[in-house]
Order: structure tokens, then sequence, then C-alpha cells
């Protein structure tokens, strides 16, 4: 990453889409980068697209060819960012601070070349400590790298949390904030569980577990780059200027809770296969496929019984058509398929949980008690996530976060 | 440039905003490029961003501060193209040909670095021949360059033009093609003038005078280029596949008459101030200061008498605020200022007009007949221009039109 000596009072500031939505609330946010800078900091900003922005891309590209991923998607979507950038610079300007919109290719933060999902292997940090240095704010397109051969890359959805994670790690920052339209990661969505609490902190495992399982708070990537580099994350909203909720290491943090969480993913799809051919080469060859062409496998399980061997995995709703096209190709005529959307994962995360065998059992009994039916189980020392239809996802998260004490954190 | 020697079978072609305009434009474009291909072509595209996209990029620039203008101005207008480009790659990939979206950074497109209308000093075109010769189809960002130190610069409107000639140039090839949305250069704006005919040969000077007076059609500079390369141009439409208009070097065309074309720019703004301090400093400077800003003056005339010194101006209507504010802090506070708008320009061009003196004549008599008061007036060795009040512009256009003889061509 070319760690660099931490410079006194470099801040990365990452505002993500509504944050930068329309030019009202980019004079927001230069409005309080120039508040910053009076109170000694020096900003090193990272901005995404304006929100509704990258929808309107993909839109575009999905008439031509839904299925195309590559070099020209990747293209088109960073596209987003550098119109934000762009127009924050200005707005920087206009109040009287110097600022300059960089996109990743002149930042160098340089990616492996897996279009759509790219992973950032090193960011030179120098020609922004120089700016810095000059007195000029950098203002840095998230979401987007260049590959070592000057191919423009995509980082994935939330990839611009990533992007400012890599450039505090980069700059030897200690922290790094995400600026969003929330005021602090809750409990649990307060929009399904109204009595979803703010969390004050938690540890880049919980975080980490949060993000995979569907918490659109942070990029998954993101935490694990600041686990990697020990970067703290603060997440803050853009409109107030009070604190947020800190992911620190878990030693940091005084006391845990045995769950200190409830999540969901509400675009769950759940494919059943019966039956596939017997032995691993079938597998291994279906989820290689599947690997190619960029289709995230969450959930697996596959049994077998006399009659044959069974498979179900679950997908993002987003890569359903993906999934189901390289499906129909590697399963036999004989093989049935079916599909299973209107699936939603709920999970309860909490590095408590190493220690308190009971979790499992007191989920479950939740689930039970209310009649959820139960489709995919998977669960790790930290969390316990399982697949319910869409219609009982708001009950059980209710009850859940009621179970496990989340109400009164 | 970095001349390299033709590549046989290659062909620049250039499609502008209304070609590209909608995806299903971009797919009728990505259509005839395979025709093209399958007759043997090695194409190498240039397309501006979609038509009303630089439109709403700089209605979005202004919001934030009308007279902003700078790197990032020049980075928020080079998306447009980016997004073009992108999608034009993925319906040629479609119908099965190999195509990559190339940016003027990946290209080599260097410019120097006077923003929103830079100069191309180089384009190292070795990239794109390696491209073609691999059996792929470059899709390059019109409009856009960047400087040696990895800035991105924007050509000024029409600059996708530019590109097209210099990628021609530095492929060493004979012509280019520009695909437009009318099927050839007219000798007058047809919706002016309903008799304006289609024209087969014009002189590159001729182009030139036309460009730089009003007509649409090609950008100045990109016909500067072309004379500088050798570059003819074949502007044809996009939409039908017979030939349009052949741009040649003077020698080629077999017979120029006197006056080739009606050309007109109807937004014109005209300043004229009095008293202006006498003596060459002030005028010095105003012009200095203006040049600064990017404003293009066009006619200048200076008059003087016992009461002091006259002085008017025109410039284009854009750049009418950023005119007018140089102008405040220039001029004394007795200085009167008047900004006379609702103007228009009306010239005549022809390379024939050289052997003819009486054409200047004739041009007056028609407008003097027609009692259209004259405000300001140019001429060259190949054109007459008069500013006139643009509610007269119709009338004159096509009496002129006719006097010339054009409607007969």
């Amino acid at each position: 990453m070319g760690l660099m000596k931490a410079q006194e009072g470099i801040v990365v500031k990452k505002f993500g889409g509504t944050s930068v939505g329309s030019i009202e609330r980019i004079e927001a946010v230069a409005e309080r980068i120039l508040q910053d800078t009076k109170a000694g900091q020096l900003p090193v900003v990272v901005a995404s697209a304006m929100s509704g922005e990258t929808n309107r891309l993909v839109r575009l590209a999905a008439d031509i060819d839904p299925f195309y991923r590559g070099l020209a998607y990747d293209m088109l979507l960073a596209s987003g960012e550098q119109v934000s950038i762009a127009l924050l610079a200005m707005a920087l300007e206009k109040r009287g601070l110097k600022a300059i919109p960089l996109l990743a290719y002149q930042v160098g933060i340089q990616t492996d070349s897996i279009f759509s999902k790219a992973r950032i292997q090193e960011v030179k940090g120098q020609r922004l400590l120089e700016l810095v240095k000059q007195g000029i704010i950098p203002v840095v397109a998230g979401f987007q790298g260049v590959t070592i051969d000057d191919r423009i890359t995509t980082l994935g959805r939330g990839g611009s949390d990533t992007t400012a994670v890599a450039l505090a790690a980069s700059l030897g920052c200690e922290a790094c904030e995400i600026y969003t339209d929330v005021p602090a990661v809750y409990t649990a969505d307060p929009r399904l569980v109204p009595k979803a609490q703010e969390i004050p902190v938690l540890s880049f495992e919980e975080m980490m577990e949060m993000a995979s399982l569907g918490s659109k708070v942070l990029h998954f990537r993101c935490v694990e780059l600041a686990v990697k580099f020990g970067v703290k994350i603060h997440v803050r909203s853009t409109f107030e200027r009070r604190e947020g909720t800190w992911v620190v290491p878990e030693g940091e943090r005084m006391e845990a809770p045995v769950v200190s969480s409830v999540t969901h993913d509400a675009q769950t799809v759940v494919f059943k296969i019966f039956p596939v051919p017997f032995g691993p080469g079938f597998l291994a060859q279906l989820f290689e496929r599947l690997a190619e062409k960029g289709v995230v496998v969450d959930i697996i399980t596959q049994s077998q019984n006399e009659e044959g061997q069974r498979l179900a995995f679950s997908v993002n709703e987003e890569d359903r058509p993906l999934a189901e096209q390289v499906l129909r190709q590697q399963v036999e005529d004989h093989s049935q398929i079916v599909v299973m959307d209107q699936m939603a994962k709920i999970s309860t995360v909490g590095v408590g949980m190493r220690n308190h065998p009971g979790v499992a059992s007191r989920f479950f009994k939740v689930l039970h008690d209310l009649e959820v039916p139960v489709h995919l189980v998977t669960t790790s020392e930290i969390k316990i996530s399982a697949v319910i239809d869409k219609s009982n996802l708001e009950v059980a998260a209710r009850a859940l976060h009621q179970a496990f004490s989340l109400e009164e954190s």
C-alpha cells in the first residue's frame, strides 16, 4: 500500500451518493469541509457518484446488453464519480479553498483486473501528500481504480468506502471518516425495527459480518482493508456535526454485548437443484462458472439420500439472471431447478457470541415460536444467518431484536 | 503529430452527439460500423457525448458557479464522451466485433493546458495501430485531451471533429469521415434559406472561413489541422449511405464558384464603449484580460474624433457575461457601455472572390436595397461579413443566396 508516515492533521473524508446527490447538497458538503479546514484539518476528500447516477448508467448499459460486463461497463460506471468530484471541487474553490479533482489513474489507485469487482492492490499516496502540503484539497473519485496496463476498473457497489480506507492507509492516517445519510450504524434497520438503537462502538469483525450480511452502511472490503491496515472508521452523518459509530479493533472496546445487531438482506434468491450428478466434479465446475461470471454465491447446502444428490444455494437478487443462465447451461435436462425468490436473509451478529453457546438455540426458538419456516442456515463464530420468506422478515427482525435485548443498548 | 505510414484500410469515423443521442441511435451506428467492417474497412471510431449531455453538465456547473472555468470544469465535461464511447463499444461487442473504448489519456492525445479551449500537440497513434492490427476497433473519446502533467482538458465545442482529424493524421490516413445529422454541407442553412443546395466539394480555406463564421458543420481547428496534415474530410450523413461533402485542398477541385456559401452566426453580441482612454495601452490591456478569460473577440472597430475615442467589438452570446464582467472592470466610470444583443453576423464565403473584386459592392448593395442597417463589417480575401439585426437575418440571407446564384449550384 506504500504506507507513509502520518502527516499531522490529514483526515480522509468520504461522502456517499446521497451526500452529493444535488447541487444544494454538494454546496453543503463544501461548506462543512470549509469549517473543518478552518478548524485546522487537512482534508482529503473522496466522493461517490450523485445518487441515482450509477443506476441511470446501469440502465443505459442494460438497454444495450443486460449481461455485458467488462472494460466498457466499468468505464461507463466510473464516469459518475468524475462528475461529482468535479462539481465538489468547484464548490470548494467557490469558497476560496484550493481544490483539485483527481481520478483513480491520476492518484495511482491500482487494482487487479477483475472488472466490476476489482480489488485495490496499491495506492500511491505521494501525489496526494504533495497536494496537501501545497494547501490544496484533493477530491478523489471513489469506486474506481486502474490496472497496471491503464484500464479503468470499478470496485463494486459501495466501493467508495474502500477507496477512502485505502487512501487513509496509504497516507498513514489513524482513522477515516465515512459520511452518510444516517447518523450512525444501528442495531437493526430502523425502517424495519422502529426500536433500533445507535451503536457507538463496533468491532471490525462485527462490522465485516454485518457488511457481508446485507447491512448497507459499509462495504465489506472497506472494513477488511481497515482491519489489514488498522485504520479506524468513523461512520457519521453529513447533515449533523455530532459523532456517529466508531469501528475499531476488538481490544479497544470496553465491553461487547452478546449480540450487537440484527442484520438483514431482503434481496436473496435461492436456487434448488435435484438431482445433481454425484461427486465433486459437477459442483466444482458449477461454482467455477458462477465465479467467472462474477456471481457471488452466499449460502450453499448439499445433501443426499438414495434418490440422489440435492443442492441449494443463495445469491443476491441482482445476480439472479446471470446465475440462472449459468445453471441452465450446467445442469442436465432431467434435473429440476426451483427458483425461490421473495426470500430474505436475517442474521444476528456479535463478538460476544463466542462465549455464549446459547445464542443459536435462542435464535431458532424465536423463529419457531413465530412459525417462520427456515430455508437455509449458515453460522460462524460470531453470527447466525437464516434464509426465510421475505413476508416474515419484519416480524422476525423485531422479535430477534427484542429477544437479544437490543432495545436497551 | 508522430505520423505513421498509412495502414491500408484504416478509416477514422467520427460520430457526433445526435448520431449517438439515444440507445437506438448508438445501435444504428454500431450496425453501420459492422457493415463497413464486413466491406473490409478497419475502423477507428471517435464519438461525441450523447446530445444534450454536455448541456446538462454545463448547467450543473453553472448552478455552482457560472463563471468557473479550469481543470474541474474540463474534467466534468469530459465525462460525457466517456459514457458514449463505453456504450458504443458495448453495442459493437454485442454484434460480435471486438471493441475497446479509450479516453484521451489512454490514447495519448496530448494538448496544451488552456482549459476548455485546449489545442492538440501530439497524438501517439501507436496504441491505436496495435489494437487495429489485433482486429480490435478503438472507440476514442472525442473533445478531450490530456496535458503532459496528466490533467484532463477539453478542446472546445465541436472538438470531437478535431480529435478525428488528429487521429487520422497520426495514423497516416488520407481522409477522415465526419458523420452528422445532415447529409452534406449546404450553400446556406436550409432552415433559414429553403432553396439551399448541397455542396459536393469545398476547399479547406472556404470550410475554415465557414467554420469560423458560424457554420456549425465543422469545427474550425479541425479544418486547420486537416490543412496542416493534408487530411481530406468527408462530411456525410449517419443515416444514409450516399456521399456528402468532400473538403479538399484547393487544387483538387475542378472549378470554384465566386461565392460558395452564405453563412451566418445568430449568436452575436456587440459591445460599444465611449469614450475610451487614448493610446494603445488600454486596448492592449482590455483584450489581454478578455483573452485570459477565454473570450474570443470577433470583429473590432475603433474610431476617434474630437469628442474622444470610440470602440466596438463583437463576441459570441455565450461569452457575453464574461466579456461584460471584464469590460466593467477595465472601463472607467464615466465611460458609457452599450450592449447590443439580438445581433447576427452574415457572411459570404468563396475562394473565387479573390479574382472577382465586385463581390463586396454586390454584398452591400443587397443589404442596402433591403434597408438592412450594418453595424460592424469585416472582410478577408475570401469572405465578407456584416453584423446586422437578428430580425433582418432571414431576409438578408435569402437575398444574398439568390444574388450570388447559389440556388442553381
